[in-house]
C-alpha cells in the first residue's frame, strides 16, 4: 500500500471546527447516492485533494479489477505460496438473477443458488404448516439471518415466531425451548461442514427433547448444508438446503442460510425482494463513478480515518431500532474479514488493516457512550445510518414533530456536534470537534432497502480488504483456539488426561476450588 | 498520574509466549477472590514488579481514600473552581442495608432509599396484578435494567413479560404495543429529571393508545422520578417511586429504577437478594488487600493495558447467553463515567482516560469478530466473564461431555491461545500470542451474583476514575448534541426557521431529495 500522498496530506486535515468550516456549499458537495441511500461526508476530514488520492490508492490497488473478479467467480480466497482455502467468494451470485454476470462460473453458481431458491419456493407449503422456527447456528449462521429478522420484524405473518440457539450454552437452548410447542415447530440446523461442535451439541440437545416429547426429530428438522456433508441426509432431515464453499458463512444470509427463516417470517416474496436489494448494490459496487459507488466511497473514508488519521475504531450507529442488531452482524463481516497481519502474498503487513466495529442503535447510544465519543481522549469514526420514514407508520406529532422527526434530527445534530464542536471557557462544557463521521440515509428501511445496506457493508468491507492487499475471505485466526479448546473438553472427559495438559489442569484446579 | 516505574517497566512487558512463561505456578499465583468470584490474570502481560508498581500508582492517587469518601457520601461529583454538579455519588446507599456505612450522610440516604423499598414491598399486590410491564426509559433507565432483566430471564414468574421502550423511534412504540393487552398492562416511566425529552415523547405515545383503548393512564402508569419533579405527580400516576441526585443513571439499577421491574417479574425477594450480592462487592472495594479487592485489581489491569501498553479498547466477552446485553450496560457505564477530558482540577488531561469498551457473548463471538483478536494488527484487551455451573439445570451430555463443560472450556482455551500463540511456517497460521486477558469466574449466575458482578463493575470503574484523577460522576459531553438537535427538531416544526439554520437547512434539502 504506497501512500505517501496521503501521509502528506494526513499532517494537515481539514479542520471542520474552523468558522464556516462545515458549510452549505460543502454539505451539498461530499454527497453520494446510489439505489436510494445518500451517503453524505462532509462531516469527515477530507478535501478535495484527499478524495482525489484515495481514487488514486483505489485505482493502484486495482479495486476495481478485484471487485469485477470477485463477482466473475475467479479464485480469490487464498494466499500465494501457501497452503489456503483457495475458493471463489461468490456470494454476489446468491442473488444474481436480475441482470445476471456473464462469467461462466458466476453462470454456474447463480443456477446452482437458483435451483435452491425454487426448491425453498416449493416447499413454502410445507414450511407453512410450522408456527415456530428455531435456528440452530453460529457465527454467520446466526447474526446475518438474526439481524435481518429483526429489522423486517414488523412484517412478521400473524402466529409465527422464529427463535435462535447459536452459543453452546445449555442455557439457550433450555430458554429457546421453553417458549415453544415443539409439536408446530420446524428446527433449522446451519453449517457449512455439517462438522460444527457447537451446532452439533445443540442440535444434539434439541432432538433428545423432541424424542422426550414422543415426537420424531426427521420430520421437524431441515438441514442447511454443504452438498455431500455429513449433515446431507435424507434419513435425518425432512429436508437439506445447499450452501457451497464459495460462500463464507458471514456472507450467507442470501443464501438458503438466511432464505429459509426469512421466507418462513415474511413470506417468499419478501425474502426475493430483499435479494432484489442487494443485487442492485453488487452492480453499483461496479460503477467506475465513486458519486455512484457507496460501498467504495465508505471503504475509502475509513481508510483515511484508520491508516492515515491513525483513528482504530469505527464505531456503526443506527438510528432506528429495527437495525438492533446490524452493528453485531457487521462487526462479524468487517472483522472477520479484514482482521488479517499477512497480505496474499503472505507476507506480514506493515500497516493497519480491519479496524474494530462496534456500535448499538442511536439515541439510546447518546444517553450512553456518546460521552466519550464528544469528549473522551480517544478519537472514534462514526458511520450513521438512518431513514426518513419509519416502519410501521403509527407515529404521533408532540410539540410540533413527530418521533422520527425527532429521531432524525438527533442524527444529524450528532454529526454536525461532533464535527464542528464547541469552545467554551468551562473546560467540562469545552467539545474538540474534528472528530469525523458520516451518514447514511435512506427512505425507509424495506426488503429492498435492507438488501441495499446489506450490500453496501459487504463490499465496503471487500473493497477495503483489496486496498489492504489481505484475504478478506478465510478466518485462520479462528483456529488455534478450537485446538486449544478440544484438548480442554478431553480433560473434563477424562481428567487423566489433565496430566498431559498442565497449563489446562492449574486453571480447572483454580476454578473447582470456588 | 505520575507513573515513570511503570513506563519503565512497559517496555519490557512479561512475554507470554516463551517457553513455559504461563505455567502452573504463575496461574495459581495470579488468582485473587471475593464474594464467590475468582479473577484469574496470569495470561495478562504483568509480574510482580508491575503489580507492586500498580499498586503504589493506586495508594499514591489515594484510590482507597476516594472510595471511602465516596461511599460515605463526600460530594465527589465536581469539578474544582468550574460550575459543576456539585453533587454526591451515592448509589451504594441505595443497597446499603446489610452492614451500614455509618457516616450520617450514607445512613440518611440509605434510609431514603429503604423507604422507597418497603413501599414497593407494599405495592407488591397491586403490581402483581399486572401481566406486562413496559418500561419507557433512555440510556441507563434502558440498559441496566434490560441487562438484569436478561440475566435473571430463567426465574421470570409464570404469564409475566417484560418489554422496553427506550429509543424516540416510533416503531420500537409500535412493536411493543403489539405485543402487549393494555388492560393488563403496568407502564414505568422513567426520568430523574422529569423532562427526558425522548421518554416524554414515548410516554405520550402511549398515554394515546391507552386513551384510544379508552382506558384511563393514570390507572396503568407509574413514575420513577425525582421527588419534586415535574413526573412526581399524584393526579397523572397510580404511584411514585423516588431517585435522588445522589444516583447517576447508569449506576440506578439497585435504586427504584431498577426495582420495580425486578420484583415485578421476578418477585421482591430476587431483587433484595440482588441487593445483598452488589452490597457484598460495596464492602471488598473496601478492602486494602488486592488479592481481595478485585474492582481495584481489575482496574489497574485496565489501566496496565490502557496507559502503559497503549491498548485503546478492552472487550468484555460473558460466556454466558443471559449476559447478552451485559456488555452495552457497562459499555455506559465505563464510556459515560470515564470519558473525559479533564481532570477534577477542570485542567485538559495529557494521557488516555476511558478506553472504548465493547463486546459480545463468548462462544458466538469465537465464530465472529475473534479472527481479529487473534491476528488482527491491534492488540486488544480481553476481559473474560464465565460460570462452572448453568441456570436452567438441563444440560445433556454428548461426546463424554456436557455443554457447559464445552463453555467453559471454550473460554480458558482462548485466554490462553492469546496469551501464547503459536508459531508456524505458515504465515496464516501464525499467532503472535501475547495478548492480553483475564477471567472472572463464579459457581453460578444467580441474583446474588448477578449483583456481585454488577458491583465489581461498578467499582472497577470508580477506580479507574480514581486513579486517573476524574470525575466520573458527569455527563457534560452529552450536552451540545442534545441542544443542536433541538435546533433541528425546531427546523422541522416551522420550515422558517431553517433560515437561521444555514446547516442543518442543507443538510435536510440533500436528504429530501432522495
Amino acid at each position: 500500500m504506497d501512500s505517501k500522498k496521503l501521509k502528506e496530506l494526513a499532517k494537515c486535515p481539514y479542520d471542520l471546527t474552523k468558522q464556516g468550516a462545515l458549510n452549505p456549499e460543502r454539505i451539498g458537495k461530499y454527497s453520494a447516492e446510489a439505489c436510494g441511500y445518500k451517503l453524505l461526508y462532509s462531516t469527515e476530514r477530507v478535501n478535495d485533494g484527499v478524495m482525489q488520492a484515495l481514487l488514486d490508492l483505489s485505482l493502484q490497488t486495482k479495486v476495481f479489477e478485484k471487485m469485477d473478479a470477485m463477482q466473475a467467480g475467479e479464485v480469490c480466497n487464498k494466499i500465494e505460496g501457501f497452503p489456503s482455502e483457495n475458493r471463489k467468494a461468490l456470494h454476489t451470485a446468491t442473488r444474481d438473477f436480475f441482470h445476471p454476470n456473464p462469467s461462466p462460473a458466476a453462470k454456474e453458481a447463480a443456477a446452482l443458488a437458483k435451483k435452491e431458491i425454487d426448491k425453498l419456493k416449493a416447499f413454502m407449503p410445507k414450511l407453512d404448516q410450522f408456527k415456530d422456527l428455531v435456528m440452530i447456528g453460529i457465527g454467520g449462521s446466526n447474526l446475518g439471518p438474526q439481524a435481518h429478522y429483526l429489522a423486517l420484524e414488523h412484517l412478521k405473518k400473524p402466529g409465527k415466531n422464529v427463535h435462535f440457539i447459536c452459543n453452546v450454552d445449555p442455557d439457550e437452548t433450555a430458554m429457546v425451548l421453553s417458549q415453544v410447542d415443539l409439536k408446530n415447530t420446524i428446527v433449522l440446523v446451519v453449517s457449512k461442514s455439517g462438522t460444527t461442535l457447537e451446532t452439533a451439541t445443540n442440535e444434539e440437545l434439541v432432538k433428545a427433547r423432541f424424542r422426550e416429547a414422543a415426537l420424531d426429530p426427521k420430520k421437524h428438522f431441515i438441514a442447511i448444508t454443504g452438498q455431500g456433508s455429513p449433515m446431507d441426509n435424507k434419513v435425518k432431515y425432512l429436508e437439506s438446503f445447499y450452501i457451497w464453499d464459495w460462500i463464507g458463512g458471514r456472507f450467507s444470509t442470501t443464501s438458503m442460510v438466511g432464505g429459509v427463516l426469512l421466507a418462513f417470517a415474511f413470506g417468499f416474496d419478501v425474502y426475493y425482494e430483499f435479494l432484489r436489494g442487494v443485487s442492485s448494490m453488487d452492480k453499483a459496487a461496479l460503477n467506475r463513478d465513486l458519486s455512484h459507488n457507496l460501498p467504495l466511497l465508505g471503504a475509502l473514508l475509513g481508510i483515511w480515518n484508520r491508516n492515515f488519521l491513525h483513528i482504530p475504531t469505527e464505531a456503526l450507529i443506527p438510528y432506528s431500532r429495527a437495525l438492533s442488531r446490524w452493528s453485531a452482524h457487521i462487526q462479524q463481516v468487517a472483522m472477520e474479514s479484514n482482521g488479517k497481519h499477512i497480505d496474499k502474498q503472505g507476507r506480514f503487513v506493515d500497516y493497519p488493516t480491519g479496524p474494530i466495529i462496534w456500535g448499538e442503535p442511536g439515541t439510546n447510544g447518546q444517553h450512553s457512550f456518546f460521552q466519550l465519543i464528544h469528549q473522551g481522549t480517544d478519537v472514534i469514526g462514526l458511520e450513521f445510518v438512518g431513514y426518513l420514514e419509519n416502519q410501521c407508520g403509527k407515529d404521533l406529532e408532540y410539540g410540533g414533530t413527530t418521533s422520527q422527526q425527532k429521531l432524525i434530527s438527533n442524527l444529524l445534530a450528532q454529526s454536525i456536534a461532533l464535527a464542528t464542536g464547541e469552545k467554551s471557557d468551562n473546560p467540562n462544557k469545552d467539545f474538540a470537534g474534528n472528530r469525523p463521521s458520516h451518514l447514511l440515509i435512506g427512505t425507509q428501511l424495506t426488503p429492498h432497502s435492507l438488501g441495499v445496506l446489506l450490500g453496501y457493508y459487504e463490499h465496503k468491507i471487500a473493497f477495503q480488504g483489496f486496498v489492504w492487499g489481505i484475504n478478506s475471505f478465510d478466518q485462520e485466526g479462528v483456529q488455534l483456539g478450537k485446538v486449544l479448546a478440544g484438548r480442554i473438553i478431553n480433560c473434563f472427559a477424562d481428567k487423566k488426561n489433565r496430566k498431559g495438559y498442565p497449563v489446562a489442569d492449574a486453571f480447572l484446579k483454580q476454578i473447582e476450588t470456588l
